[in-house]
């Protein structure tokens, strides 16, 4: 039996998920909010996606930002894959105009802030727009390996287990998913493997710099990474398991082999002033999550007066104050 | 209160340990066995260590292979850091000229097998022959890094509280130490990354021949890793946390990052046949320790009826039979 999958946001991960929605034979549509006109129109022209390189499979319905409505109708699940800073907009916009009952599965990830101002996990601000239960997705899943069909090992968590099911439909041969019931453990190392990619950056950064490698420290940090996501997961009522698995160590060691985080980590770690290198990489059109996200963690860290967290509240003040970051990391993660 | 500090094997990990050791004030005494005598004669001549690059301190003591009475003779600590192919006969050849009661640091790792045959794992083997109480070191701690006095969290692990103490006296301000008394799941981690690091070197090397990343299936690996590195240290009287720390993620991301294992991975997922690669490297005199490790590791999960480890046993048949690599990593790490 086949889904009416539609897709809201045509960025990266977005678009790649297209790859085994339509392996898998089912009706998948693209949406894209205004900023994805000029990617649309790549994909509508036959030509590779320009965020991942891989012409998109033909089969797969186009629709423009102002056409949500068309795009929804009579979908059976829903992916939710827009940039975070836009993801509480387009819910509310695309709540209305799903059937009551609709799953939605999430891709995006981090923290945000309720309407106190008190930062919360995404699920936790997302679950009261939606007419449908939550499922959300982590573990190591770079889109352009999804979007290529290279192999990939994903984890979705739902406290709903049917819609679980149906999120699962997206399974393909190369794509395929861990089913667990801890969305909140599962949320909060997706949503800290950016902060911590940073400080596995700065170790690299620590490399090229000096010529010789920084190894055993980028371990050192990398074990202690995991260790604080799992003290968080707990915290906020997740199980520290979850992180010892796919969604934790498997996602941070994804996120520290590349991208935006872990470049802007090693920037730091060469010796750049970390507001300097933001506002380079930010002047060339790339945002660091990590950044943000390691602010709203340690606010929460503070909010929830929890001890410890050395390498989260270390990487606060490196990212703030251009402190020295090799020391700082070393005293950080060192027993 | 300074030590006598005797470190037997002068190759690349017991050399390293007379920085720290040095720095600490102590007397420090370096034996290397029958092998070790040129490694030695640089040394003794004031030239960089030929496996490490770093001159070592002139205070350390010399000792050759025939001049291991003295080289004990009043030592309050002895480290073993020989080949893991000369780890027993040394320990025997030590252990009646070391005062009763002194505790022994192993850094030498890995599976053995006792008189009936049956894999064992280091410590089970050498606690019969010691005249003192055994401590073994872990965590990700790359020699050379150790030798230039770059940052190193490492871990000891001994039922032995005083032994423990005894042994932390070698941390230095960036040797530092993290006590542990679960000797098995330290003994399990440091065991097998170097068997799974060979698979996150097939990873790399399906990257480097098709010149796209694999980082999904890498990091999909990795995680697999864990799990069955915390499921065999449980399963041999070890904690899983043991694992989820510095001794199994933190010494699996650094095995993963370089060395001798991952390179001979990574020439398999280039497409190598892994006997030919093996035997090339064993030609330039490199030894790959994760090789016979698979071997023992498979035999033993299998000796004990363990259900599971499907990575492992992937491994033991991709090794054995040069099966195809890429099929068989991914259908052994997918969910």
């Amino acid at each position: 039996m086949s889904e009416t999958i539609t897709i809201l946001g045509a960025g990266a991960m977005g678009s790649a998920l297209t790859t085994p929605a339509t392996e898998g034979g089912h009706t998948v549509r693209l949406w894209g909010t205004w900023l994805d006109d000029a990617l649309l129109d790549a994909v509508a022209a036959g030509k590779p996606h320009p965020r991942l390189g891989v012409v998109l499979d033909p089969r797969t319905g186009i629709h423009r930002s102002a056409d949500l409505a068309a795009a929804l109708d009579g979908a059976t699940l829903v992916v939710l894959a827009v940039a975070s800073d836009g993801v509480l907009d387009v819910a509310r916009r695309a709540a209305p105009l799903m059937s009551p009952g609709t799953p939605l599965l999430v891709t995006t990830k981090g923290f945000g802030r309720d309407d106190e101002g008190a930062v919360q996990l995404l699920p936790t601000l997302l679950s009261p727009v939606l007419p449908g239960p939550l499922v959300v997705a982590g573990g190591p899943c770079k889109a352009n390996e999804v979007a290529a069909g290279r192999p990939t090992a994903t984890a979705y968590a739902s406290v709903d287990g049917p819609a679980l099911a149906r999120a699962g439909r997206l399974r393909s041969a190369v794509y395929r998913i861990q089913y667990l019931s801890d969305v909140d453990g599962l949320e909060v190392a997706a949503a800290m493997k950016n902060v911590y990619a940073i400080a596995l950056g700065i170790a690299d950064g620590l490399s090229e710099r000096s010529e010789v490698p920084w190894h055993n420290l980028k371990s050192a940090v990398f074990a202690r990474a995991v260790v604080e996501m799992s003290e968080l997961a707990e915290a906020l009522g997740g199980t520290r398991e979850t992180v010892f698995g796919l969604p934790g160590v498997g996602d941070l060691e994804v996120t520290g082999l590349s991208g935006r985080n872990k470049v802007y980590g090693a920037r730091i770690g060469a010796g750049e002033d970390p507001t300097a290198a933001l506002e380079a990489m930010r002047a060339a059109g790339n945002t660091v999550e990590g950044v943000p996200a390691s602010v709203l963690a340690a606010d929460l860290v503070d909010r929830l007066g929890l001890p410890g967290f050395g390498l989260l509240r270390a990487l606060r003040a490196i990212l703030a104050s251009g402190a020295a970051a090799p020391s700082m990391l070393a005293d950080a993660v060192l027993p």
